[in-house]
């Protein structure tokens, strides 16, 4: 990995082990690089799943395929390969990720469509299938000890500067179930879509239908509200899988005692690491929060909060710590959503720069500069229309990010 | 104006004069530079004006009283302002504009409405009225010789790196009419909208109505159908004067003898202004024109074609001369529009490196990449599925944007 983002946490977290899931990680070589790149997961017979996959129309052959195991509710294995994306391969792509598939059911004995497969990384490039068998043929049935969450976390990466995990504990009915999620994204993060690879576990028992309910729920406010630049992956990914090992009464609806406390850590858990690939996005400095309030609804401040959030010159003056305000009026206004020039007022941090359509009275930039030389800025909008409200993550654009890209491929 | 754009013409061209046009320029020092930034051009009486404003709903005063003067179909003058936009300036602004305006009636003894002014720079600094009389009062009614088109077409740049004019003609039932324009736009630039600032002159004789239905028609296809960085000026203005000095039977509708061939000069002029500023896009490097066929309509092709073109992931490769033609892939997949990944077809240039949704037979990456390294790139794709078809133009993302607009105030 390269340079560590300045935005990162200080360690990665303890993640607790979760009953039912095992790791392995590997040497597949799918680029030229000296680090594991194939990560295994097998689940206990019975595991649970729910996912959301990229809405991107031309999206890879592994996000077809996880779709239709989604649909079957059931799960057995996990395989994340990193440094090639697969997507855009056409039939030649599909036949790696079924060669995958047959040799992790010649294993486990297991329905094809409880074997998942995520690959991430250079789109167009079918993924080499020697390579594939030969990495995965370390991992199946190896007898040794797992490979660590942060190991896992560190394998599924590619242009991610840190591993990303996160974890939180519910209890149900008296028993403390744990969930612990991996997550890569640092690119092509936008948030109209599903998201990146993420990949939550939880040995709570939860039926499929309600596990799917509150993945959908938690992915709208955590990971479907960051973007690093607007660009939305064909390979977007997030799986949560529930083990049932915890011994609970299997939950089948949100009323179930237990299911919200559930929810909760599942939505923490999210948060956390889609905040993360925020601060770990491509030439970050700094980590932006947007807050709009005063839009007519939720769906419409969002849409403005995106608008703000996605604008490169908003982004570019935060990396310049420059108290350009006026490009936020700007990027209301071309958000195509309701809104009134004349009740507009906008913040940095607590401190109100415009309202009611111009400079607030005696405007003193002294203290939105302080705000603005910190990492973590806030960026506020109030519309002044109704009660609608949203936030969402982004991080400023940098030379960082144009050097990331401008030369990927090399 | 710092160093000029890579991709600018080799001189600012020879613009023919237009009988009843007169220009002067001044230094109203509305920042602390060395040049002329206050443009004047007074307008025989008789003239018809038609304009384009941006869809910005946070627009500034200027562009609110431009649209009424619009309705009112005629002109007399315009007056341009560099180095402040006046927008989100409340009363304050609206002062500034309205002591502009009557400074100029007091002076012609024309309708208010038939004075058109705009304001270019930073948002949310009120004009200084001080500073916009005494500018004025230098170009009001002053004797001398006329500014050239290149001094006005200096004067009203911002962060411009070459003044932008450009010149066609018509015969219209045997007389020879001039179009002449000039333009200024670098950044902040997106084609939902109605454009940056640009004027288009004409000695024509043509009725407001005919003027504004061909002025919609060739934005449509020229200031609209650029982006530089996907943002919309909350300023944005194109307006078309026509003196009738050329003393051809006014035209009235399409059907009359000539106005097809003054449509056609009109949209010469304004194409070739809209892609100098796309040509001189912040930090560009390479002027990108992004076609789109097969889509379902030519605006399905035209969305299209601007999530290509706005994509920081494909502006990127293209700075960095990276034939990464995933990120097109990718640029169509998001786009929300009707796509089919298995029918999609990708080209560099005039070579097609994806057809059918996988990399071509045999592709060979050394025509492309010759292809890359030149400082004009297209980039065409084909959905497969009907006749719609779009092209827009776009500049390539590099260090010098984040440079420019990191730093933009200071």
């Amino acid at each position: 990995m390269t340079t560590r983002s300045p935005l990162a946490p200080a360690a990665f977290p303890t993640l607790p082990d979760i009953a039912g899931v095992s790791r392995r990680v590997a040497r597949a070589q799918y680029k030229n690089w000296d680090r594991c790149d194939l990560t295994y997961v097998e689940l206990v017979p019975g595991t649970a799943v729910a996912g959301v996959t990229t809405r991107n129309i031309c999206c890879s052959t592994e996000v077809e395929m996880c779709r239709e195991g989604i649909a079957h509710g059931r799960a057995r294995a996990l395989i994340v390969n990193a440094g090639n994306a697969n997507a855009f391969t056409g039939y030649r792509g599909r036949e790696a990720v079924e060669q995958i598939v047959a040799q992790v059911v010649a294993h486990l004995d297991c329905d094809p469509k409880e074997v998942f497969v995520s690959s991430t990384g250079v789109i167009g490039v079918p993924l080499p299938k020697d390579k594939a068998r030969e990495g995965l043929a370390k991992v199946i049935g190896f007898a040794g000890p797992p490979a660590s969450w942060e190991d896992a976390a560190r394998t599924i990466t590619t242009t991610d500067t840190f591993p990303k995990g996160s974890a939180a504990s519910a209890i149900i009915e008296g028993r403390t179930v744990q969930v612990a999620g991996i997550v890569k994204g640092s690119g092509m993060i936008a948030p109209d879509m599903a998201t990146m690879l993420g990949y939550i576990f939880t040995d709570a028992a939860v039926a499929p239908a309600l596990l799917q309910d509150m993945l959908n729920e938690a992915t709208g406010a955590t990971f479907n509200s960051i973007t690093v630049d607007s660009d939305t992956s064909t390979s977007d990914t997030v799986l949560l899988f529930a083990t049932g090992q915890a011994g609970n009464a299997p939950l089948t609806t949100r009323d179930d005692p237990g299911a919200d406390a559930l929810y909760a850590a599942i939505h923490a858990v999210a948060l956390d690491l889609a905040q993360q690939v925020v601060r770990d996005g491509e030439g970050a400095s700094k980590f932006i929060e947007v807050q709009v309030s005063g839009a007519v609804s939720d769906e419409s401040a969002r849409r403005v909060a995106l608008s703000i959030a996605n604008s490169p010159l908003v982004k570019t003056a935060i990396a310049g710590e420059d108290a350009n305000w006026g490009r936020v009026v700007m990027a209301v206004g071309k958000a195509g959503e309701p809104a009134d020039r004349d009740r507009l007022a906008i913040r940095f941090g607590d401190h109100w720069v415009a309202k009611d359509g111009l400079p607030v009275d005696g405007y003193d930039e002294a203290p939105v500069a302080a705000h603005l030389k910190g990492l973590e800025i806030r960026v506020g909008a109030d519309l002044g229309l109704g009660e609608g409200r949203a936030t969402v993550w982004t991080c400023d654009l940098t030379h960082g990010y144009i050097s990331i890209n401008a030369d990927y491929r090399s």
